[in-house]
C-alpha cells in the first residue's frame, strides 16, 4: 500500500509499505479519507512521537472507510462495514489496522470526507467539555481559535449542551459560517481575538491558540470556572498570574487524547458511540470540511493545515 | 476594646475601637488567641482587602476564645463556649462578632494558641486535599513550604487521608520535625527544596511557596495528577510550560476561602466541625505553634510572620 511516511529531515513523501494484517482484536481498514491534525506537524517536528503500537513514521490520529478484514475475536464487525476511529498513528496510509473497539459507526448519508473529520475533533470535545468540564446548560463558554477542526466541534458539543457560547476567531469573513454551527435553539456570538473581555464571564475557556498572552484568559473565568488546555500552537510556554487563578479557584485542565491507555481509548469511544454520534446522526452535529487532497498530493494538504484561514478540517483521500 | 488596626501607610497599630455585638445569626467572642496568616500582611499591603461584613481595617482570619453574647436566632451555642473560627477579618482583636454557623468547637484539652492556629490551616488543607483534589490512601503527595502553618496541616491531613507524603523544606533543622508531624502508620518523608524531583512522581503537588520555577513542578505529577495553587508568597506569576500540563492531562487548581460566600463558608465549617475536628481531638493532628505574641507586640508577631524559619503558626494573645 502507500502511505505517507516522515522523512529523517520531517519532510512527507509517499512510500510503498506492506498491508497491515487483522490480528487478534483488530480489523483492517480500506481509508477513503484520513482527517489532519497539527499533531501531525509536531510528530514530523519529532516532538510527539507516535505511542506503542502504533506506526513511528506514518500520521495521521483520525481515519473514515470500510472493513476489510476482521481478526479473530473481533465481534459485531463485519466486512465492508462503514467505519470512523480515532487512531495513535498511521491514518494517512491506504489501509490501517485498528482496534476494533474504537471504531465508530458512520452514520447513513456522511460522507467519507466528513467522516474523516469527525473522531478526532468531536472525541476531544466531547471529552474535554462534557467529561472533564462537565459543561451543562446555562453555561457561559468561550472558543478561541474556534475556525479550525477542533474549534467547529468545540462551539458545536458546546451549544449541544444547552451553553452559551462565545466564538472566538481572527477572520471576520470566517464569522457567519461559525454563527450558523449553532444547533437549532441556540445561538452562537462571534468575536475577534483580544475581544473576548466584553462577553465576560466565562464558566469555561477553551485554550486552542496558545501564545504568550493565553494564560490572562483566567482573569475572564466566573469563580470556579475552567481554562481547558487543547491546544497551543502558537506558543506552548505561557505566564501564569497565579494569583487571578487562587482568586477565582479557577482550575487549568491539560488534555490530549493520543497518549491514553487501549483501554481509556475504547472507553472514549464507547461514550461517543453512545452519545454523540447519534448527534451526528441526526445532523444537529456537523463536520465542515475546509480542504481534500488525494494521498499523493500530501505535501500540500499539511501546507493547507499549518496555513491560515481554513475553516473546518483538512482531510486526505487515500483510496 | 483593643485592636490591631491597619494604617493608611501599611504599618499595623493597636487603637481603642468600639466592642461588637452579637446581631441576629451572630454571636461574639472574647478572643483569647488568634492565628497569623500571609493573608495579613497582603492585606496590609493592600492588595487582599476583606469581603464585606468584616472589619475591613482589622487583620486576623482565625480566633479562638469564649462567647460572650448569642444573637437572636441562634441555636446550640451558649454563652462561655469555647469556640474557634475562620473569619474573613477582625481576629486581631479583643472581641469580633462571628456567624454562629461557623464555629467550630474547641477540643477538651487544647489550649487556645492551638486552638486559634486550627481554623484557616486545617480548613485550607481538608478543603483542598480532601474535597477538591480528593487524596485518597496510596496517593503520593508533595507539600511545599511544609514548614509553615498551611504547610504542617496539610503534611498531616495527606497522611492522614493514606497518602505517602513528601514535605520540601528550606531549614535543614526543621526536618526532623516535619518527619514527627507523620500520624501513627504513616512516614513522611523530607527533602530540600530542588529535591523533590528524586522521589517524583507526584498524584497531588500541594503549592505553598509560589516563585518563578514553581510551575515547573508539573512535570513531577503522574498522569492526571494535580497542582493545587494555595500560596504564592515567594512570586505570584510564573511561566507554564503548557505541553507537560497536556502530555500528563493534569490540573492546576487554584484556591482560597477568604472571598467565599457565607454559605460556602459555612458549609466547609460544617465539614471541617464533622471531619477534621475529631481528628484534632482525638490528638492525630497537631497544630504545632512557632511563637505567641501578647497584642501590644503586634508588630513583634508580623514580623516573626513573615520572617524565614518557622515551624508551625505564629500567634497572637488579646485577652
Amino acid at each position: 500500500m502507500r502511505a505517507v511516511v516522515i522523512d529523517g529531515k520531517g519532510a512527507f513523501r509517499l512510500e510503498q509499505r506492506a498491508d497491515p494484517v487483522a490480528g487478534p482484536g483488530l480489523v483492517t481498514v480500506r481509508v477513503h479519507a484520513a482527517g489532519l491534525n497539527a499533531a501531525d506537524l509536531q510528530q514530523a517536528r519529532g516532538d510527539y512521537p507516535a505511542p506503542p503500537g502504533w506506526p513511528a513514521d506514518i500520521p495521521g490520529l483520525e481515519i473514515a472507510g470500510e472493513v476489510e478484514q476482521v481478526g479473530a475475536g473481533v465481534t459485531g464487525v463485519s466486512v465492508a462495514d462503514r467505519v470512523m476511529a480515532l487512531v495513535g498513528g498511521g491514518g494517512h496510509a491506504e489501509r490501517i489496522a485498528v482496534p476494533a473497539d474504537v471504531l465508530l459507526p458512520v452514520p447513513a448519508g456522511l460522507s467519507w470526507q466528513e467522516a474523516a473529520g469527525f473522531p478526532e475533533a468531536f472525541s476531544t470535545a466531547w471529552d474535554a467539555l462534557v467529561v472533564q468540564a462537565g459543561v451543562r446548560a446555562g453555561d457561559r463558554v468561550l472558543v478561541t481559535g474556534a475556525a479550525g477542526g477542533v474549534g467547529t466541534a468545540m462551539v458545536q458539543v458546546a451549544a449541544a449542551s444547552g451553553a452559551h457560547v462565545v466564538a472566538s476567531a481572527r477572520r471576520p469573513e470566517l464569522h457567519g459560517r461559525l454563527k450558523e454551527l449553532a444547533p437549532a435553539g441556540s445561538t452562537v456570538e462571534v468575536v475577534l481575538p483580544g475581544q473576548e473581555g466584553g462577553l465576560a464571564p466565562y464558566d469555561v475557556v477553551v485554550e486552542l491558540v496558545g501564545g504568550e498572552d493565553c494564560l490572562r484568559r483566567v482573569e475572564l473565568l466566573r469563580t470556579r470556572g475552567k481554562v481547558l488546555v487543547v491546544g497551543v500552537q502558537g506558543g506552548a510556554v505561557a505566564p501564569l498570574r497565579m494569583f487571578d487563578l487562587m482568586l477565582a479557584r479557577a482550575q487549568l485542565i491539560g488534555t490530549t487524547i493520543r497518549g491514553r491507555s487501549p483501554a481509556e481509548k475504547a472507553l472514549l469511544a464507547a461514550t461517543v458511540r453512545t452519545h454523540v454520534v447519534p448527534l451526528l446522526a441526526e445532523g444537529e452535529l456537523r463536520v465542515p470540511v475546509d480542504a481534500a487532497f488525494p494521498l499523493d498530493r500530501c505535501s500540500d494538504a499539511y501546507a493547507r493545515l499549518a496555513g491560515p484561514g481554513k475553516f473546518g478540517k483538512v482531510v486526505m483521500l487515500p483510496w
